[in-house]
């Protein structure tokens, strides 16, 4: 099982048993995250973005738009960036309140960007991009234009330090509490793609595809 | 309609007309959101955190163990955050793969840690978290035992400058990409409450409560 090297930045110091390095578990994260934080550093304070993002191989990718103010911060000052990506499993109900959580699992990374200009990585991207939300949907959609590839700006992180952290399974209540008359148990989350709406201009006589069914 | 001074951090620049500064919206995102990630800058580098949370009135509340470095590190230094928490909405296909989207609401805002001291307002956070993740919850649990407020840290976050970001309704193509034969629309997305597992330790009949049916 390939791991990333455990490093200051990235060992799990709380709760060390939640945490895992290796990169199936990391890239496993990722690539059921819809989306991440992106957090910089600019003139000496913490920012954040949330976006979307898509992993491939050991990089993860965001786009943007060129004319986009952090995205030109980011390409330009190769800023250090920390991205952090989570999913929430349960809710994780103990007898007492101290021992309520939640079962989860996220990624917290470190790395730096880096301009994608390659044309077949820039592609290979943003095909990913598509797939990741709707696997099946490149296939049948318009592809990007040569000035729709101009205004768009994609970047790369390759992921240099990482870490996971995981929580799984019922409450841990304290001894003497399990025989308290209190339920305790998890309610299981799970984000849920409801029935396709059309789009109010549709056109007449377009009906959903196979991989929307 | 109270509203959030725009500033230079908050000020949303790329698509402003998603923008929005009421405190009502930025409330009901937050009051809705299950995790947020808090992000800071350490040794000039940028670190995020992804954690629970609870908003009451204009402070934003989280809670960890007083031995954890990254809660020592924002209490001691006072450091500046910036904290962000997103719900994802639906899945927005265009026709065209350059047009393609997400429906989501975020928040970013920008504060500094202070430490819960005040015993009805560290109660009453310690109350609003079991009660945010699980409604009529915290009757029936057994409360914080004295050891157990000794163990727990609450930092408090002043909701100085504020900004949400959201995007509703079905995808905007090119006015001359709407005669393709292809489908477009909108996937919405919404985290399900998935029916209670019982702790496999559960004391013998002792059922379901009434807010988890």
């Amino acid at each position: 099982m390939e791991k990333f090297s455990v490093t200051d930045k990235t060992a799990i110091t709380r709760l060390p048993k939640r945490g895992a390095y290796d990169k199936e578990t990391v890239y496993s994260v990722l690539d059921e995250a819809l989306f991440c934080t992106l957090a910089f550093v600019h003139e000496a304070h913490p920012f954040q973005i949330p976006t979307g993002f898509v992993r491939m191989n050991n990089k993860l990718y965001i786009h943007g738009s060129v004319g986009s103010f952090y995205m030109r911060e980011l390409r330009d000052k190769k800023l250090p960036v920390c991205i952090s990506a989570s999913l929430m499993d349960g809710l994780v109900l103990a007898r007492s309140a101290f021992h309520h959580s939640v079962n989860y699992r996220s990624v917290v990374l470190f790395s730096e960007p880096k301009l994608v200009t390659e044309e077949k990585e820039l592609y290979d991207a943003l095909e990913a991009f598509t797939e990741k939300i709707c696997p099946g949907r490149w296939a049948d959609v318009r592809k990007p234009s040569t000035n729709e590839w101009k205004e768009t700006m994609v970047l790369s992180f390759e992921i240099n330090e990482a870490s996971a952290k995981i929580r799984t399974g019922p409450p841990k209540d304290d001894a003497q509490d399990y025989d308290m008359n209190v339920w305790a148990g998890v309610v299981p989350l799970k984000i849920e793609r409801k029935p396709a709406e059309h789009d109010p201009d549709l056109k007449n006589g377009v009906s959903l595809p196979p991989y929307l069914l």
